[in-house]
């Protein structure tokens, strides 16, 4: 079944100048777009002159549902906000990962990022995080091996998505000590 | 080795009126305190005389980190930031569990809870979740069963802890769908 939003208007670049992803069925795919991408390619955003360019506009406005008080009634999360929210918490996991871990802990902590590469909602994502690890062994032999690994994991994606390298030898103090 | 702060003092409840958490070498426990909390107890903010009380203080002072603008230098979550995110990143991935799951995505989810229950970065909310695990089954049989689960164990948190209980029936609106 496909909706009337989808098949009235399908635009290819959204509103932050980014290609929209569509799944399968023709929808929008929630968790792989921004929310003002999402926005626009279900009809809640008027389709902007610029966004037939590849340039991103000035101004982004604000997103409907950020404006939301009550946080049960809030929209399930753009790619944004749910790429934000993994980090923190594979960071923080990973974190509290043992120094010297036992075999459980190894097997554990290698079957959940098999398990993301497979199930992580964004579904482009979760394809280029099973490269990364086909290319990238996953380190699990102590607390600092695992925690460069996700550094670097994290940094290849800050790359992709233009965003600035994280200095992986600090670790420690943005997921673990704090900076003072 | 223990710190200086931790020796200094330490008080037992916290600017939230909540009591503070320490790990068993003494220091205060990042990812099981609040921020203010975990700044009391690390001598960051001033002991109030509230903080012998279990009562909250009527206004809560905003967390020194949340004024820092470059996310790269952000202190390590607390337990509030770092369980709105685990809540986000878990309900997210669920959401998008298939109709029909192979057994590999159950086993995959059902290993991914059992890890949850160990490794969570906060110990407390670590055991209280292997203990509700235990007494009331995983339901990884389809996409509904498990939501409707895991709303049920979203909300047995949302009851301890004093937040209203999310009606369930609606939790593909919150999640998958969108509200309208």
């Amino acid at each position: 079944m496909t909706s009337e939003t989808t098949t009235e208007h399908k635009p290819t670049i959204g509103a932050t100048g980014r290609k929209i992803i569509y799944d399968e069925d023709g929808k929008p795919c929630r968790s792989c777009n921004t929310l003002l991408d999402f926005q626009m390619a279900t009809g809640k955003l008027p389709i902007s002159s610029s966004s037939s360019s590849k340039q991103p506009p000035k101004t982004i406005p604000t997103p409907v549902s950020n404006l939301i008080e009550d946080e049960y009634k809030q929209d399930p999360p753009d790619v944004e906000l749910l790429g934000r929210s993994s980090w923190t918490f594979i960071h923080s996991l990973c974190a509290k990962y043992p120094t010297q871990p036992s075999n459980e802990d190894k097997e554990q902590i290698s079957s959940f990022f098999k398990m993301l590469g497979r199930m992580y909602p964004c579904d482009w994502c979760a394809k280029d995080f099973t490269k990364y690890l086909q290319e990238n062994k996953l380190d699990n032999s102590s607390n600092e091996g695992l925690n460069m690994w996700l550094c670097g994991a994290h940094n290849a994606v800050n790359k992709k998505i233009g965003k600035k390298e994280f200095d992986c030898q600090l670790w420690k103090k943005r997921w673990k000590d704090g900076w003072d």
